[in-house]
């Protein structure tokens, strides 16, 4: 039997976030990305959600290097925990290594790797894989996508990319070089699903300049506060630029923006004048004053947030200052940033978010951007990435109308094993990746049952009756009631009364008890008396 | 001193939900409307919300009745709690009054109200002050708004409005009969602020018909499936009317669906031909067949949702449904939404949702409706109601642009009381208006602590530490640990383990410790070795 190559997604299939797939030619294997997750809001309790790294671990003697098509947390955060198991090589435009290094380096994993600058339009060989690079319009600098040629035929993986004609940083999606790169045709196309339900095409960042340009001619004689992804840095060089130019300084809060902006400038990625960057207690008139904040998700201990609750040490919120949202709002956090503007509202400043100016863009190509990469690359296999579930079968149906054949698009799962010989294309056993997550320091070590145990915790708090029970488990005392997030108050104390008389009156009945039955009885006692159904736990306590 | 006016916001104001204000004139009091809220994200466990009914049930003897602008569950939906407490008259339109009997009825108090049917243009006397309606273009029929004439001068409450053309249904706003009613201008205007953050006109409800018709065109052989608010009864006439058209029967699923459109076609606002209606059972061929569902919100327990998750008894998914949301989707809703449209994309159907199609418009007026609203009634004094902190802000600066005062704009918090004499106007001592929280049975018995107990226990769960002590609180045995929504597993067998030793370790020093002391020493324990902080309860055990 020839040797396949195989394509195995061990994250970003059916979710958005930590993505990463594995490339297997023989007794070769490299990885494309390397990024976490943010958990739903239904994890309670969870840090961040990673990939299942087990089939890479086992499989290291085979690794030949991890290649990364961007800095961002989705693509490289997965990196210092998969490198405390595999030592490797990582290949990376320098800002995106750059962000990789702080990283590994916090993470005490940096010896494990092996950092590889790479050229946007560099082509390197990886054991079998020869990997071409094509820089792509997205909403930080340094964005690759890449063609690996194989024996079996060529790949084409976007990473993250839109079509914009004039994206900050003045990079376009080079899908001539695309092109170019791919003379024989391409076997097989990963590519970016996040926008498949977004019609047309995504607003050039160009539209966000003239905005906030707009905005700042408006703002006159009060202070601006610009709250966006400390990760968007091409908008962050655009930001500087139109503040230069209205004579406001910039001061910058927040350590994740401070530390980006650091490294961007260190590496040429960013050119900030000298005497535009100063300290965010400086004494700058307020009409000449900027700060650039994180916090556009509402998060709690982000700088913004910090403001809106007056809980920022150096910052006062006041009347006349305008605060603009440049960062959409991810599923999730609507409540959260929905709080942070009541607050940043009451504190007198006026707040432009949302549809009341153009003031963000998505970094991702909607759906005629979608079908202009489809058919610039004219696949013969398509095999939709980086989305949910519905982002995939939009995406798969957009690639039917662009001329790929429907039995050659695989909406496939992580762990999926598409399998090719460069002629057919099956799928193998699928491997394990399930969602790995994170709380603390624990790692993997929380399952859907104590997921189960919270949500139920978190509905209606438990109860844990101590009953002293004698050696042939009759009542031998009084039993005492254990509770939190129950009820408060009188009636909490009237009710745990009620629960006490409810055992005694079921063991009252002569029988001998078993802490099932027990736990029965008081579960069926709380929900007749309070419909509600708090976690109930039975403990004998033998005297 | 003069009798004053008082406006009383009971609910509404900093939320979206539970709108209630009372109107008092001396010793008069008139309330408008009565809604529930649904509970944010982090009110673990809770139910729904009610305004804080204590100054109404107070003062009942003042009160002359309470008016209902439409039949929305944020405006009626608490009135089965407040009549349990007061006896009063209800007035609103037929369909209005319609939707309160049958929740009065459920709830067991319908003998605690006197319902009295109003026109959409009719006038009345409660006490001083004369209540003229005049109807507003709302997603409801028999939506409307009120001039108040009192002896201080005229009150307008808009209800929920939208100045649409071309509205399902066909009423629109009237602003002729408004002005009509005020020949003497208006004291005060209180109007919906829900969209305040919206740019423009809303769409009107035309695009939606027309999309609609298009979809149906469109789908040709597949069976539709639409799912929509069971409130949205003027879309449901323009679906029925669309499926008449393109030949297909309608099916219903959803309890609340199909007692609206039971309700409704009784009193006259929904016209349905004969024959038109099916049973979901029914053997019609699946491109002659509409069902209409329940579920746009992605509720768990929804028709739409159970079919999502295969558990319709009578609905399967399959390839070559249409599914249409026409629906929009609520903050905080987003996730259950996500994962059931993945769901149903997983079945094979084609899901027609978010801005892949116009098939969803608000039936609140969007920021130049406001502005068009604030010109034709041209108040002296402007409450800004029904939204967020962020929309009443956004609306009271509408009013400055549309010419009202500065000083003469009051953006209120519930419970605050405006009161006015005709000439000048102030506010008086607030009253109570906190939230009322509703957890199964219990109503107003949840309060922050628990809601705090709930939202710790979700995060890292809890750990009970039952310790025998002597008489001297001397460690007396071998302490036993209970833990929920921790850590499970191995890991956690360890973990406990390892606190039972440090809990003997902690009474090892000789000394005699107190549970305060127990606790604190577990807690950092576990936050040692975890970095997670549980509900830690060590509880003595005499022995």
């Amino acid at each position: 039997m020839a040797t396949t190559l195989k394509i195995i997604p061990l994250g970003g299939l059916g979710e958005i976030g930590k993505n990463m797939t594995v490339l297997e030619y023989g007794r070769n294997m490299i990885v494309v990305d390397c990024g976490l997750m943010f958990p739903e809001s239904d994890m309670y309790g969870i840090d961040l959600v990673l990939p299942q790294f087990d089939y890479v671990v086992q499989n290291q003697d085979r690794l030949r290097g991890i290649v990364l098509t961007h800095g961002h947390m989705d693509h490289i955060g997965g990196l210092p925990y998969l490198l405390q198991r595999v030592q490797t090589s990582i290949y990376g435009t320098a800002l995106t290594i750059g962000m990789v290094k702080r990283q590994l380096d916090e993470a005490k994993v940096l010896s494990q790797a092996r950092l590889k600058v790479v050229e946007e339009t560099q082509t390197f060989q990886l054991g079998p894989f020869k990997i071409s690079l094509f820089p792509v319009a997205h909403s930080i600098p340094g964005s690759v996508g890449m063609v690996i040629d194989t024996p079996a035929g060529a790949v084409v993986h976007t990473g993250d990319y839109k079509l914009d004609e004039t994206p900050a940083g003045g990079r376009i999606t080079d899908l001539e070089r695309l092109r170019a790169l791919t003379p024989n045709g391409v076997l097989a196309l990963l590519a970016d699903s996040t926008n498949a339900d977004k019609p047309g095409r995504t607003p050039t960042e160009k539209v966000v300049e003239e905005e906030l340009d707009r905005l700042f001619a408006e703002a006159r004689d009060g202070r601006i506060i610009i709250a966006t992804f400390a990760s968007l840095l091409a908008r962050l060089q655009a930001i500087m630029t139109i503040a230069q130019k209205h004579g406001r300084k910039v001061a910058l809060t927040g350590r994740s923006l401070q530390e980006n902006v650091a490294l961007a400038r260190e590496l040429g990625y960013l050119s900030i004048p000298d005497g535009l960057l100063v300290d965010v207690g400086a004494r700058v008139p307020d009409r000449k004053m900027l700060i650039l904040s994180t916090g556009s998700q509402g998060e709690p201990h982000s700088a913004l947030n910090r403001m809106a609750q007056g809980e920022h040490r150096q910052i006062q919120v006041k009347q006349g200052d305008t605060i603009i949202i440049s960062g959409g709002t991810i599923p999730g956090n609507e409540e959260d940033v929905g709080r942070m503007l009541n607050k940043l509202f009451e504190r007198g400043a006026n707040v432009i978010y949302g549809q009341l100016a153009k003031v963000h863009v998505s970094g991702h190509g909607s759906r005629d951007e979608m079908k202009a990469m489809l058919e610039a690359v004219r696949p013969t296999y398509f095999i939709p990435v980086h989305g949910e579930v519905r982002h995939l079968h939009l995406h798969a149906r957009l690639a039917t109308d662009a001329g790929v054949a429907a039995g050659n698009i695989f909406v496939l799962n992580n762990g999926s094993v598409w399998t090719t010989d460069g002629k057919r294309a099956w799928l193998g056993e699928a491997v394990d990746a399930r969602d790995v997550l994170v709380d603390g320091r624990l790692i993997g070590e929380i399952g859907a049952m104590v997921l189960e145990d919270r949500q139920r915790l978190s509905q209606d708090g438990f109860i844990v009756a101590l009953i002293p029970v004698n050696a042939s488990n009759r009542l031998a005392g009084e039993p005492e009631i254990i509770s939190r997030g129950f009820v408060a108050g009188d009636r909490s104390k009237e009710l745990l009364r009620a629960a006490q008389r409810e055992i005694k009156r079921h063991f009252g009945r002569g029988k001998v008890q078993g802490q099932d039955s027990i736990r029965e009885n008081l579960q069926n006692f709380f929900y007749r008396e309070t419909q509600s159904r708090p976690v109930v736990l039975p403990s004998f306590i033998r005297v």
